[in-house]
């Protein structure tokens, strides 16, 4: 996702200015090389602001997490008057496209690494559970309402949301931590199991 | 996967004795709190071997991990005199088990943590996707085994055999750093799958 999406363009708020500057040190150094000192260089304000609301760098990336999440919650960038397999089919092209997808790479391998930190850390932990928790619940509605209007069978949209949350997650992964060549084939492969066993014959 | 069966009652080879105090190490301790010391308490030889043997943590990790995928590469513990497709689904009833798996949940922590470490370290991303490769090979096998005695459909082997690791990744990945609720119902929708997908009709 590109920071004009994620940041207004001149921050007043100063939580929101602190959380930009943590988007751009974490693109630039990636999580084993950030510090509070590097985020404070983009920071336009006092550093000492930062040292005002937060703990440390792990109080600031859960905050940093916690508002990444929060603008999914407020728009998922879905087109509500498409219909529900349409809505799945671009949800799935975004976080499981055959290419790299956009956006800087560093940060979402600096997001697997946040995420790993939830083995560890109870903090983590419960905002990667709710991270979780709520793109299945997103995909499940879509599945539901796809189940309700006929387009797809009378499948279980918890089980095949847990299910393509799952694939996403080790998707993202993968791409994140090892040389991920099989993408393509796997998007293939979702898309032959979307036909065969969730969409309704003959639709 | 338990002690007993990677490592031997007594090791006589040094390198195995420290793997094995490694391996004990990081199931008390995790990833996080894991350091040469505590290794060394668990080695019952001088500690200045951990040091003559390796440059550091990151150095002896990386071996213990070669060592594990190593166990995996020896024998995989299926039974060869079984069918292709009672050999994939005692592969998936081990990685994608509905309840916790057998074995320390700390060691499977641990070794997420360690994956994410390929985020942006290249001997672990080398490690991570000869690790891939492996089992995405694995069960490509079988599943071309399967298509060829007609147990299974015209799939590409390739394909379905990246879906399923790339799922188990996003399991285990789930299981470690968030609460995992909807495991038996992954478990179930992969059924699912393979029986609308893969496995030929009229089997």
């Amino acid at each position: 996702m590109p920071p004009e999406a994620l940041f207004p363009d001149d921050p007043e708020d100063t939580r929101v200015a602190i959380l930009q500057a943590t988007y751009e040190a974490l693109v630039e150094h990636g999580y084993a090389d950030l510090t509070i000192d590097r985020i404070g260089q983009r920071f336009p304000k006092s550093k000492s602001l930062l040292y005002h609301h937060y703990d440390g760098k792990d109080d600031l990336l859960l905050d940093f997490l916690a508002y990444l999440l929060g603008t999914f919650e407020a728009d998922l960038g879905l087109d509500q008057d498409a219909n529900p397999h349409e809505r799945l089919t671009t949800l799935l092209d975004r976080v499981l496209s055959p290419e790299e997808p956009p956006g800087p790479a560093t940060l979402r391998r600096a997001i697997v690494q946040l995420r790993a930190q939830g083995a560890s850390d109870p903090e983590y932990r419960q905002h990667f559970t709710d991270h979780d928790r709520f793109f299945k619940r997103q995909i499940a509605d879509i599945v539901a309402e796809g189940v309700a209007d006929g387009t797809y069978r009378e499948v279980d949209p918890e089980a095949v949301a847990a299910t393509l949350h799952t694939l996403v997650a080790g998707a993202m992964l993968q791409r994140a931590t090892a040389e991920a060549e099989d993408m393509p084939a796997i998007r293939a492969e979702v898309d032959a199991y979307l036909e065969a066993r969730v969409l309704a014959d003959g639709r």
